[in-house]
């Protein structure tokens, strides 16, 4: 299939005003088919999120922001404490989508604190509000991409080739993505990278999602299987590592899709730089370490019916949990909108992200 | 499916005298499916190769041996010359069906020298020493399954968990295999192993082969991707890693299905012993080190197709390497059909396999 029309290039976007609808691509069907579709309320988003339409922890916490609008916005003859309740429980409802990401609860948790702020207003106006703090949101995404990929690109040099793992792209937010807003600020500066997307078991997001993505955007990109990370380091084909991450620990720990883990292990072992890139929504000061964060196990199917088609003989064990953590040891470089934190480091972390804001 | 009956499930035999056929399991079609299929020419045999039906270093050496038998079993009329010709021609043509297991070259080599050791006789009685030697090359095999199985159960405890990649079982031998034989062997001994298999991307060997294989024997198996193997070492789900080779180098390299040398580096890292169950057949001593083992490149469709549906958009570029080479150094014993070599040396090596041969 060819790539979409400029218009229909966005992950996600809001459509009309109050009301209005979330509209997405549809990314569990690419690359074989490029469909959008739209949710018109906060349970058409919870499964969208929860099926994994949209993925990606930005793009999580900007879907979870207009679901919550959705779920509020033809209530505007509540009482305002009606209509506080609906938000509350609607935000509870969507916090349930999916454990692992913290940007989901950073999102709801940031629309929630709309009505504290304006204890005056009705909720004609609160609706006001709400829209107006998702699409912050949104356009504050935009921008910490463009911001990580400025910072990334200079950690890279022309000729390189590097490894990602999974889809942290455009796909995986509301603009440039994470790690491959790096690749995209390379290509500005003009650097030639060679980039390698391993396929991302199970749910091949590497394979589906980051190869189309690149190949869009002219980037050179070469699909291999998880297994060959480590064979391609050896070979020398990559002199570095670049990832996303879905939920970061106060000490630099971050939780990413499952494979992540292994992937900063064979980097150290080959002495390859493996840099995560993070906006600070991404970043969880609750936890101390990542010891804490949960663990999403998703269905096994996905695994033995993963693609049309049973791999595994009936009745088989299976385990599938969906991310792993990597230690802050294992970061050679934190790269967040607000600059490069190196070495990943507790102190570090917090005299960065709380710089200027 | 139900597993097959006992006088089924060979993975490969030869079926009648001379002439005959080579009867084998399809494992292309498992799980799904339980086929046997027969070869009855040379080019059969190279298909079922390589196309993976018949896979496994020591099956396919079996496979390859009763493969030269086809090639001249109906040409005991030729001359002594003409029959030697086409012996040598048709080993030629076998040799091309996978260039990295040398179990296949040494079965070709070891046929080829019947006729120069039986220099008096006629192609009549040189098929009648072909099949002995065919048939010695199987038994053979089982019993060097049968003796890595109980050397290498020693090393294991009672209720650990065990880590193996790929599929080193009774489908990839004539007999009980190579790294799945200490899992049979540590069962008879009374011992309660859980075993983790990788699937094995991109041809799922773990998933469809390996599971089915130990699930069969009542061995309790779960099934993981490939990118969980670091995860579940850490989580501490597993206490030691056992795979089989395609060939190792007389320093101890050994190349075997890719993600094999991933793993060994993450079992490195979690201080967990990575074993190596090979028999001497599989030991390549014109290669000092693991360097010049020819690496086989595949079809890029198994990466972009291979479950029925496409996975990667049209026109990516794919790598698609099968196999890696771990380095001696990553490799805690080399389990052999003579004994177990720890640590692996040249030396250790030399001095193992010379004994009693």
């Amino acid at each position: 299939m060819t790539a979409p029309d400029e218009k229909d290039s966005s992950t996600l976007r809001w459509v009309g005003e109050l009301p209005g609808k979330l509209n997405m691509i549809d990314q569990t069907r690419l690359p074989e088919e490029f469909v959008r579709i739209d949710c018109k309320s906060p349970e058409e988003t919870w499964h969208a999120i929860k099926r994994l339409s949209v993925r990606g922890a930005p793009a999580i916490g900007v879907a979870a922001a207009y679901g919550l609008l959705l779920g509020v916005q033809n209530d505007e003859n509540l009482s305002r404490e009606e209509f506080l309740n609906k938000l509350q429980s609607t935000a509870d409802y969507l916090a349930q989508s999916r454990p692992t990401a913290v940007n989901l609860f950073w999102a709801l948790d940031r629309m929630s604190q709309v009505p504290k702020t304006h204890p005056e207003l009705a909720p004609p106006e609160l609706l006001v509000r709400l829209l107006a703090e998702a699409r912050a949101i949104e356009r504050e995404d935009q921008e910490m991409c463009r911001a990580m990929g400025e910072f990334g690109q200079t950690l890279l040099e022309d000729g390189q080739g590097v490894l990602t793992h999974c889809n942290a792209g455009a796909l995986a937010t509301a603009g440039e993505g994470t790690a491959l807003s790096v690749f995209y600020a390379a290509a500005r500066a003009g650097k030639q990278i060679k980039v390698y997307a391993d396929e991302t078991r199970p749910l091949l997001q590497g394979a589906r999602l980051t190869s189309w993505e690149l190949q869009n955007h002219g980037i050179d990109v070469t699909v291999i299987c998880d297994s060959m990370a480590g064979w391609v380091m050896k070979e020398k084909r990559v002199q570095a590592v670049i990832t996303g991450a879905d939920r970061v620990a106060a000490n630099g720990d971050a939780a990413n899709k499952i494979g992540t883990y292994s992937v900063s292990l064979l980097a150290k072992a080959h002495q390859i730089p493996f840099y995560v890139v993070a906006p600070s929504s991404t970043f969880d000061f609750a936890l101390l370490t990542g010891a804490d964060i949960p663990i999403e196990q998703r269905d096994p199917a996905e695994i033995s019916h993963g693609f049309g088609k049973q791999t595994t003989p009936d009745g088989i064990q299976i385990y599938n949990p969906a991310f792993d953590v990597t230690p802050a040891e294992n970061i050679t470089a934190l790269i967040t909108e607000k600059g490069i934190i190196s070495p990943v480091t507790t102190e570090n972390i917090a005299s960065t992200l709380n710089s200027g804001s």
